[in-house]
């Protein structure tokens, strides 16, 4: 396969999207994100919104309860069908284009494509609380809470479907810490690296 | 403080300590490697022997036991002793100029320094073994258990003395993946951020 990936995990609120998007800008290759969305719509027929909560993390306040007690007879879960349909989505972008993907375990998904250069982008919970405030607007009450607890869904589903550890040094090919280095500067690197 | 320091973390045999010549090299700054043993040896009194071996990891087959079994009347053990004289070198070398320092939990001795880039170097077991066979000579009998033993050992020493997961991305600014980048182009990432 002659088209090389460049997948982005991140913590939120550490700006890994727009690295993701600047990434891609400056390669001059195809960035998912809305339109991963619509395409996993379309192979599962589920709802974007229900996507858009459920294929990376959950609303659910204990998740793991909930990914057992909703399955069907074949004992598979609505997050396990979605799962599926993203999993096949993501490896039909993969074979078709270079491209960009942020989130949604694409580094776990993509793992035996050898040209797949995966990040993870990562931040101290002050910066990235004053930044889901100032960027996302998200209100002022309390957004460290907001944080860990998306960070501890996030990780949760990461290691539910891949069973490997969320954040780890060793699961990428580069980990940068945005707040210090700028949102920016993370994207010259990984676009250099490309 | 207007010094400069670059730490840098690292698995065995991922080639940390040539990135960090190099990065040292091309920036024009101090290494400390040797030279850091002498230095720690002149401060603790303590052969240079045993410095190398005990002052980021352990020989023991057992360490958590032999860390506790060895104190003296003050409950410190000899190896808590060495953990004092290097933690009070490495804070004197940050005072004194711009440097290189790699492994000894420098990235968490220096953790209050604003002017710390902490960096961990890392690759996969495969590249690590052959390259601990063919650039350090180590026996070819089973290089991977020596990999994994090793690598085992530096995370209990890390942990106990920093209360700190070594090798988690949020504990350092970069963290680098050289089997697939190379050193060199590791080398180059570092200094250019620096």
């Amino acid at each position: 396969m002659s088209n090389r990936i460049v997948t982005i995990s991140r913590q939120f609120g550490s700006g890994g999207r727009t690295v993701g998007r600047e990434v891609a800008e400056k390669l001059g290759i195809a960035f998912y994100d809305q339109e991963l969305i619509e395409k996993i719509a379309e192979e599962s027929g589920l709802a974007k919104e229900y996507i858009q909560e459920k294929s990376e993390d959950t609303t659910h306040g204990n998740w793991f309860v909930n990914a057992f007690s909703d399955r069907n007879a074949s004992g598979m879960s609505m997050q396990d069908y979605l799962w599926i349909a993203q999993s096949k989505v993501i490896g039909e972008l993969a074979n078709k284009e270079s491209c960009v993907i942020v989130g949604r375990c694409a580094d776990f998904i993509l793992r035996d494509e050898a040209d797949c250069l995966k990040a993870f982008i990562h931040a101290d919970m002050a910066w990235r609380a004053e930044r889901i405030v100032s960027v996302y607007g998200e209100g002022v009450n309390s957004p460290q809470k907001r944080l860990k607890d998306k960070d501890r869904r996030r990780r949760a589903y990461y290691q539910y479907y891949t069973d490997m550890e969320w954040g780890k040094a060793v699961n990428y090919h580069i980990a940068l810490d945005s707040g210090v280095l700028g949102i920016e500067k993370c994207a010259e690197i990984i676009a250099d690296l490309y």
